[in-house]
């Protein structure tokens, strides 16, 4: 019935699409059903209703986390994915410096837009399999927390997700945002924090999509009850200088130490001010002073060290990177061919170069190589000369970094005058007048 | 790739969409894919030549029936199916005494619209499963044949159809049109001659859906330089007066013995002329004046005799249907309530309580009653008086006999005008000029 309904373009009611999933999840309902009616879903829509009701449904297929009171308002904070995108790490480590609680449950990551949890267990000893006990004891003790989701937890999310993967269901507004939503309503926390790429790096392409996806995710938790903001950010580009597992984490534990200015500094700063103002009334203007602060009296610092010992990793990662961390046997420059203005970084090229090394996975379960990845400290504005080093290739071979090297090239284009820098956040969407 | 290309409203290339089926008849690919496919294609629909693809690799997917020279020409008649529609068996008889050969090779059916293999089990002692070898030499010997569908002959739409089912995506011209011509062209005949039904006892509801559908067909033999013809035709009401296996057997030997003219008699006549024009260049009034001429004599009520006898079943039937036939145990009237001028008898809803007696079947593999079934004397113009008896149910129990009975006084819509006959055929279609 559902499924005729959507392929017709009528609304499906809330019960048919509860009892659907829960049907699929319990293993009732077989592949095509289900796939027939993403596939209607992906070409007919689904109304604000419908999609609260399959997230509903997915929430309902598993446990939830209960945190109970931390003694701190938690902050639950998701990325939509992208490319150089550590914010998570800079992100948990200093909203906890702040007084909040972050408690992030993170997949692992598939395709070039790498999982926080894959680039945590670069360190070594770093565990990301907790109890949701450890997860509670964790958050109110160090005020942040990155694990790994349980496979309890929202099952009929993977198992669709698996699907869309396999049937080119995965381009659709309602079906991400109820796929990112249940996650978020799975756990209880005070404020779901989100940030919603945009740009030929991320899966929305542009800042309407990107706008479009936050705005059906809000309205499911807004349906809800649940607080939330959204953050649409630019992925035009790669956000940070570093593609990779290893790479990335030195790239936080810089920018967390107050050493690397820059975009990824940034979003993180006004992710975190934003996530005070919100939560504890702040200013806004003292938000972000409170936040910069965090990073400069090393603070955020200290509470990554402290996330790093609470997961069993090595914490003296925060003060050696280099000798604590995996490194690739090969590391060549990458050469600028031409002089110029930088035009263009293409964020997915540079991806795809990354996940070839083996910095990321084309599918779900493959190893990955967690001290592989690429540095490209230029950016688009940037003045470059013909010959200049503008980054290097962490490798295993030296073939493949020969390799990687000229694809990162090609993702370059440069031209005779500056270009424009693109915004860093193109807005700010909320379940409530800010 | 075919998958996201049919979603995005892309034409697919045919080695694209025959590898999908390969893939999918092979085992290869599981049912989401395909079933993400077959919605893709309902909502976006296919052009003629992706019909033709996925025709085509239904038709490689298993063999084909080679009939070799049967000294006849060979013509090979399909229904899209209705309520008392027992052309098949008047027809292929028919032509055989005409000097045709007609090879038809019939799935069981599903639904209020009966199989006309189903039917022939009605007569004791037929079989229906036969070698190509024995149905070659009967269609050299007697003129026709009626068998059940190998498993071996396009096995790829019984996997498909059975998935369509399922998810909601039969409703689809280039879908049906492909799993109809897959069948006939896995036969090697020198005509297929298509009756597409156009009514509420059809899959197509109006003139319009018909004859698109019957376009589509023709489309796909002209592309296989294959000679078709398809008639549109009626099924706003039922086609003959019986809905049920023996009673359907019986009403043909009527119809052969020249003793029950009628819409069903009409439209075998037209088929048979019809093919015999096309086959043999016979002028159509010659054709026309043959085909009753064979009913008259006696040779079309012999030919069944002969495919009777040549397929083990008890041929004293032709001569005393009612002591061969299975009878039902329980036999009432069916009596009108109003008296007036027949406005509208509801095929779909005469064949549901068919259905529902157990004469049809509502899943593949069910058993069916072949005793049971609904005589009804009256049609669309005919005028009728209060208490007048207009019909007859044969059921297995009384209760079930009632509640026939009421259903088909509800099928019914009597007005004080006559209102106009449906056409019999609303018109021709053929992939050559006539």
């Amino acid at each position: 019935v559902p499924i005729a309904a959507k392929r017709d373009g009528q609304t499906v009611d809330a019960p048919d699409i509860e009892r659907l999933v829960a049907e699929y999840a319990g293993g009732a309902l077989g592949d095509g059903p289900m796939a027939a009616f993403l596939m209607a879903v992906v070409l007919q829509g689904m109304d604000a209703r419908e999609t609260l009701a399959l997230t509903r449904a997915m929430v309902d297929s598993g446990s939830t986390v209960a945190l109970g009171d931390l003694g701190r308002p938690v902050v639950d904070k998701h990325s939509t994915g992208g490319v150089a995108d550590a914010v998570s790490l800079v992100y948990a480590p200093l909203v906890a410096s702040l007084g909040l609680a972050c408690v992030k449950l993170s997949g692992r990551g598939l395709g070039y837009t790498g999982g926080t949890i894959d680039k945590l267990e670069a360190i070594p000893g770093f565990r990301v399999d907790l109890s949701v006990e450890q997860m509670r004891r964790q958050a109110s003790q160090v005020g942040c927390v990155i694990a790994a989701q349980s496979p309890d937890v929202v099952p009929a999310d993977g198992m669709i997700y698996a699907l869309r993967d396999a049937t080119a269901t995965v381009a659709s507004v309602p079906l991400i945002a109820a796929s990112v939503m249940a996650k978020k309503l799975a756990v209880h926390g005070d404020l779901i924090l989100l940030d919603v790429k945009a740009g030929t790096g991320a899966f929305m392409r542009d800042e309407a999509s990107a706008t479009a996806l936050a705005t059906a995710c809000l309205a499911i938790a807004r349906q809800q009850g649940r607080r939330a903001t959204a953050a649409i950010s630019d992925m035009s580009q790669p956000l940070g200088t570093s593609v990779g597992n290893a790479l990335e984490v030195a790239e936080a534990i810089d920018v967390l130490a107050d050493r690397r200015p820059g975009r990824l500094a940034d979003l993180a700063l006004q992710l975190a001010a934003r996530s005070l103002s919100v939560l504890t009334g702040a200013t806004p203007t003292d938000a972000d002073e409170a936040a910069h602060r965090a990073l400069r009296d090393g603070t955020a610092l200290a509470a990554f060290g402290d996330l790093i010992r609470a997961q069993g990793g090595d914490p003296r990662v925060i003060d050696d990177a280099a000798a604590i961390l995996p490194a690739a046997p090969v590391r060549i420059p990458i050469v600028a061919e031409h002089g110029g203005f930088v035009a263009r970084v293409d964020a997915e090229a540079i991806g795809t170069a990354a996940t070839v090394l083996g910095a990321g996975r084309h599918r779900k379960g493959a190893p990955i190589d967690p001290a592989v990845g690429i540095v490209l400290g230029v950016r688009v504005g940037d003045e470059v000369a013909a010959g200049e080093a503008i980054g290097e290739i962490h490798s295993r071979t030296p073939e493949a970094a020969t390799a990687a090297a000229a694809a990162v090239r090609t993702a370059l284009l440069f031209a005779s005058e500056p270009a424009e820098t693109p915004p860093l956040i193109y807005g700010w969407l909320a379940t409530e007048a800010a």
